[in-house]
């Protein structure tokens, strides 16, 4: 860990990982980028950018060695079952350049878990238990199989809610910086009316992005307004001035969002 | 267009790039990767890769050279509306090395859309007109701006209803293989428990990929498997083979899924 005073200023980057043709073939909707993201904002970290790739070796190895290199940290999600098609272990420790190797550590996480249940550590369980060697384990409390860590890498379930307990056993334990912070401001009104106003509260408080995100419920034309920040003073003031810009004529701007 | 029969046996891949800190900071879930795949899977084109990058210039053009050039085919969704962190237009127009220009057809239909409405075209509203040049328009029914294809790069909303009408559009339009099509099977079973059974069904058919991809429901464990081809007869028979060996230890295979 270096000086906290430091890393105050400094942006811890993260990417996301996700591996599995079920999301590429429309079957399932991703969650866990949605999941890690959130969670990164609070570590202090920015999840910069997401990939989804294809269980094939190649695919994964070349996008892990990509993202490792750009960014400070990253996440993989999916591939580490027991079946045919999980592959990440065997693709992280090929883009690593180091062996697979049982670790001692989840090969008696899962003898305890399935012996507990009286059921065979089979083959096909014992994968996994497969790590790049040197990995250390990330706890699940969800089920048997540990996460993995090596390094900056860290290999999550496919499963949320199994990750989500990864995540939970991760908190605290990643340097960051200082959180980025946001608030939204909702409002039934046409982007294209503000837009001007948008991009001038913008230009008025740099350190503050502002973002719009516009939608069409019951029949009506609103937009979300977020504003986003490291400091929470320079925010509230961003946040003042947008409200003020939305209420100048006469529209209701809604704290929180519609 | 060239010679049908012999599409048939080359694959058509896609990329799709989702520009938008709403999504990277947890905000909000993406829907568009999981619509446009689907929606490519019927036009015989696999989605091959996926790609959240946030709303900056230097991110969005290196994703969309190395995405372009690596695929058949781009979809770009996010940031063409009409505020000022809607950047993608310019983006896209720097990777391709063109000037944006105002396309008179875009120009017409906002006319339309908003003289239509009693509203002005300001300057905001006119942003949405601005084109990579060279470009073509896909038409937008259900809001004012339309989508924009320029080569193999399409330009598509972030909203994804907005998306889904750009898709109808372009149905049929692009030129593709044989769709991949996919049969779901569900099993209230451990996937460890099957996953020899598993290996050994696609193996035993080339041409063939097996998916398992496992769930926690109602304090059971179960699993759905998705076998996937281009074949119809072929997948019918891996489809039977994988449900005779679910159920050859007494179990139910579930046709359709859990």
């Amino acid at each position: 860990m270096s000086d906290p005073d430091t890393n105050k200023n400094r942006v811890f980057t993260a990417a996301v990982l996700v591996i599995g043709d079920e999301i590429l073939s429309g079957r399932t909707h991703d969650k866990n980028i949605a999941q890690i993201a959130s969670w990164l904002q609070v570590q202090g970290i920015r999840l910069t950018e997401a990939r989804v790739v294809s269980d094939t070796m190649e695919a994964i190895v070349a996008a892990v060695n990509a993202l490792r290199d750009s960014y400070d940290y990253l996440f993989t999600t999916g591939g580490i079952g027991p079946t045919h098609d999980d592959i990440t272990v065997d693709a992280v420790a090929e883009a690593l350049g180091v062996p697979v190797v049982v670790h001692p550590g989840a090969r008696a996480i899962l003898e305890d878990y399935y012996g507990g249940r009286g059921l065979e550590l089979t083959e096909a369980r014992l994968r996994m238990a497969r790590v790049p060697d040197g990995a250390d384990l990330i706890p699940n409390r969800m089920s048997g199989a540990p996460g993995i860590r090596w390094g900056n890498v860290f290999i999550m379930a496919g499963v949320p809610h199994i990750t989500a307990g990864m995540l939970d056993a991760l908190t605290g334990t990643l340097e960051g910086g200082a959180p980025l912070i946001s608030e939204t401001t909702g409002c039934w009104v046409a982007e294209s009316e503000v837009a001007e106003m948008l991009r001038a509260v913008e230009k008025a408080h740099p350190g503050c992005q502002v973002g719009s995100y516009p939608f069409f419920r019951e029949g009506r034309t609103g937009a979300n307004f977020v504003v986003r920040s490291t400091d929470p003073a320079l925010l509230a003031r961003a946040v003042e001035a947008l409200r003020t810009g939305l209420e100048g004529d006469g529209r209701e701007a809604v704290a929180g969002g519609i």
